[in-house]
């Protein structure tokens, strides 16, 4: 079955700092025509590291869902940015780590249906602390949090963050 | 470390079908205040689906990448629907099976830094083939892929959506 839609418009509808949006037109594969909402963004990286048999996690308030939750530390491209240059930036500033090993074990679409984001995941080890370099609003704990403790926290639904659990899975299917 | 921000104000961005733009005036932990970018979205189900070892595995386009790319079935809720309810429809709509067992595994937030998007996440087993009841303007294939196969394509960075790694996340951890 053909399943590919031709993109006939693109129409602004928001430019923000973080997120733009817009309005597509697309034909289907049957030649109807559609609307599409769509959600621009510039593209992020999310680091899983390991300090021997523990993870480094962060705590975070996120205003979207209004709660704290726990994640890899992650942070947004900047602008061209090379994905890797911006996970041992991401790293040091949020934890105070930087790697001697960063290994690239694969990428996520967020929300496919209407978001474009892209997340590229690492695996990170050989950590020596050097002091993180936070932005000055920038909150967060950092916890050092044993494998098998992350694990029964994925068990019992207390990990909810998409990249988190998704470097979980590269992580465990590349082993 | 105090971590949260106060919302003190929301304002009407974009209001879409399916999602809303706002942007939200907080007070940050140190009283200075910020701006956020935050997109709502009604939530969505995703269903991990077994017909004995093999999992029922959905391709699709997805516009806002501009590619085909593979995904366990899914949909949004339908206004206030119950997810369950929401997982059996979207099976049915999509692959044609019902499940005689479908247990809830665990939700994820997709983007929490600047989206609310949760995903609720089921396992279904014991599928019966009743004939699917897709939408005339819904272009999918749905291949029933071997566990091992699916494995393999997690490995070689061939499965990029986000609930689909997330739910096998889920699986491995609960076994």
């Amino acid at each position: 079955m053909e399943l590919r839609e031709k993109i006939l418009n693109k129409e602004d509808i928001f430019k923000g700092k973080i997120i733009d949006v817009k309005m597509l037109d697309v034909e289907l594969p049957n030649g109807k025509k559609a609307k599409r909402e769509v959600v621009y963004h510039n593209g992020a990286v999310g680091i899983l590291a390991f300090k021997e048999d523990k993870v480094l996690i962060v705590e975070q308030y996120r205003t979207p869902i209004d709660d704290i939750i726990l994640e890899i530390p992650a942070g947004k491209l900047d602008g061209d940015e090379d994905s890797l240059k911006c996970a041992n930036r991401e790293l040091r500033e949020e934890t105070g780590y930087i790697a001697n090993k960063i290994d690239y074990i694969g990428e996520i679409v967020t929300s496919a249906g209407f978001c474009n984001e892209i997340i590229k995941l690492y695996c990170a080890t050989d950590l020596e602390y050097v002091g993180d370099d936070r932005d000055e609003d920038e909150f967060l704990n950092v916890k050092e949090m044993p494998v098998d403790e992350l694990r029964e926290l994925i068990r019992t639904g207390k990990i909810i963050d998409s990249k988190t659990l998704s470097a979980m899975c590269f992580y465990d299917n590349r082993k």
